[in-house]
């Protein structure tokens, strides 16, 4: 499971006051904690307001590259963030386009510079009217989201698809819809990799981590590769360590007693 | 989800030396603060020497039933130990038999008893030569147990099949053999109910209650109705109350907010 780690994103207020008040440290600490707690990747989002945003990103991506070797994972609805954040980063190759969807200016903006770079994408089962409401609509704009990014050349190993999460407290079907939407998508395009933004099945909800942490082994079972999440939530992360060990993912289960000898799984 | 609470078994030391030492109010406390923790019904394990297990069953259940209201799960593999419970029990049609499985000497001396008091019965998917290695073989196992069941003219809601969980640590598709029988069992049997006990996953593995709260939410969505667990693992009861919410049997998710108010969805 590919972790990229979620908290560098202006729906935080801290992160969004850190932006305000040029706060280099609490970046730079942001990234590095989320390293050290088991992230493979750091997303960063610099919010959405276009007149600040992509100096903002700019700034961020240079801070973080100079704590840390990670690939930073540039996260914006702005495909003009998008290219500061890329213009700022030392490896382009590696660093992530974060995201498109099938709306056009999203395809014609960013699909260009992923092309140049042969970088990773995220790309949301999402079109111009929207969210499908259901999973079959939904698995459907995945594969044209796949014809797409291959009409472009761009290898399709490159494509992580989201399939959406709306919260529970929007929709009850909300966590099945998803769970539903991965399985499709493992079956009509098994060689496409999939992730998911964890957080958004809990918005509205109390207990926001108990229900992360009990949704992660229901996505993990239906195919996720890559998630995004908070590497800092504890019991989230064992779960993943587990749920490998339950999808018979980590033989003998290794990286689970390794895990637990150095004390990353005590409760 | 419907919860057996498993705490009253002999695989754990403290209640063998309640048994040799007929420590009543070990045995009573351990009853009542399950049911207090949720279960809604309370397994009784006296051990399986068949010397004292009859006579040890018969104390067990007068102590908790004169304790509280709940079904009791009669638990041993020598029905002549089962025949001694039900015969202590004051409401035979509410005990649960636990268990048959499809070797003869288990169908022919429990089942006239369930016939008898029309009460539920678990039913091991396993025969006379074990358990099937794939999940389709323990399918077909389970489909000879409902004609079985059938056949004694006792009602088919009063069965739970059990797809039997092997431990992580002797094959690591322990976890995934379970719920691929659980999701054979739902479409070759739609309207029989399945159990599990879910401690058996994690036997020889450290952490094994992370184990526990990662596998069951799979479990549950595989459509588990019924499970045998430990409710005084709080971690473990919210990850179920959770799973209720993320598989969309909750409705507004009235049950997740009412428990989070009441301060039991707390790490």
């Amino acid at each position: 499971m590919l972790i990229v780690g979620e908290r560098i994103n202006t729906f935080k207020k801290s992160v969004m006051r850190a932006y305000e008040q040029k706060d280099t440290e609490f970046i730079r600490q942001e990234a590095l904690r989320q390293a050290e707690a088991g992230a493979h990747v750091i997303d960063v989002n610099a919010g959405s307001d276009i007149d600040v945003e992509p100096d903002n990103m700019k700034w961020a991506v240079e801070i973080i590259q100079e704590a840390l070797d990670l690939p930073l994972c540039i996260d914006s609805p702005n495909p003009d963030t998008i290219k500061a954040g890329f213009e700022a980063c030392k490896d382009k190759q590696a660093a992530w386009a974060n995201s498109i969807t099938l709306e056009k200016e999203r395809v014609d903006n960013i699909l260009p510079l992923v092309k140049e770079h042969q970088c990773p994408v995220v790309a949301l089962c999402r079109d111009e009217s929207g969210v499908a409401q259901s999973a079959e609509e939904r698995v459907e704009v995945g594969k044209k989201i796949v014809d797409a990014i291959d009409r472009y050349g761009i290898d399709l190993d490159k494509l992580y698809l989201d399939p959406m999460i709306e919260p529970l407290s929007v929709r009850g079907d909300g966590g099945m819809m998803s769970v539903h939407t991965l399985l499709g998508l493992k079956v009509a395009l098994p060689e496409i990799r999939t992730i998911i933004s964890l957080s958004g099945i809990s918005f509205g909800l109390p207990e926001r981590k108990l229900l992360h942490r009990s949704f992660m082994p229901m996505l993990m079972y239906a195919g996720l590769d890559a998630v995004f999440l908070d590497p800092l939530d504890t019991l989230l992360m064992q779960s993943v360590v587990a749920s490998q060990a339950l999808l018979d993912q980590d033989e003998f289960c290794m990286n689970y007693i390794t895990a637990s000898r150095e004390g990353r799984l005590s409760s």
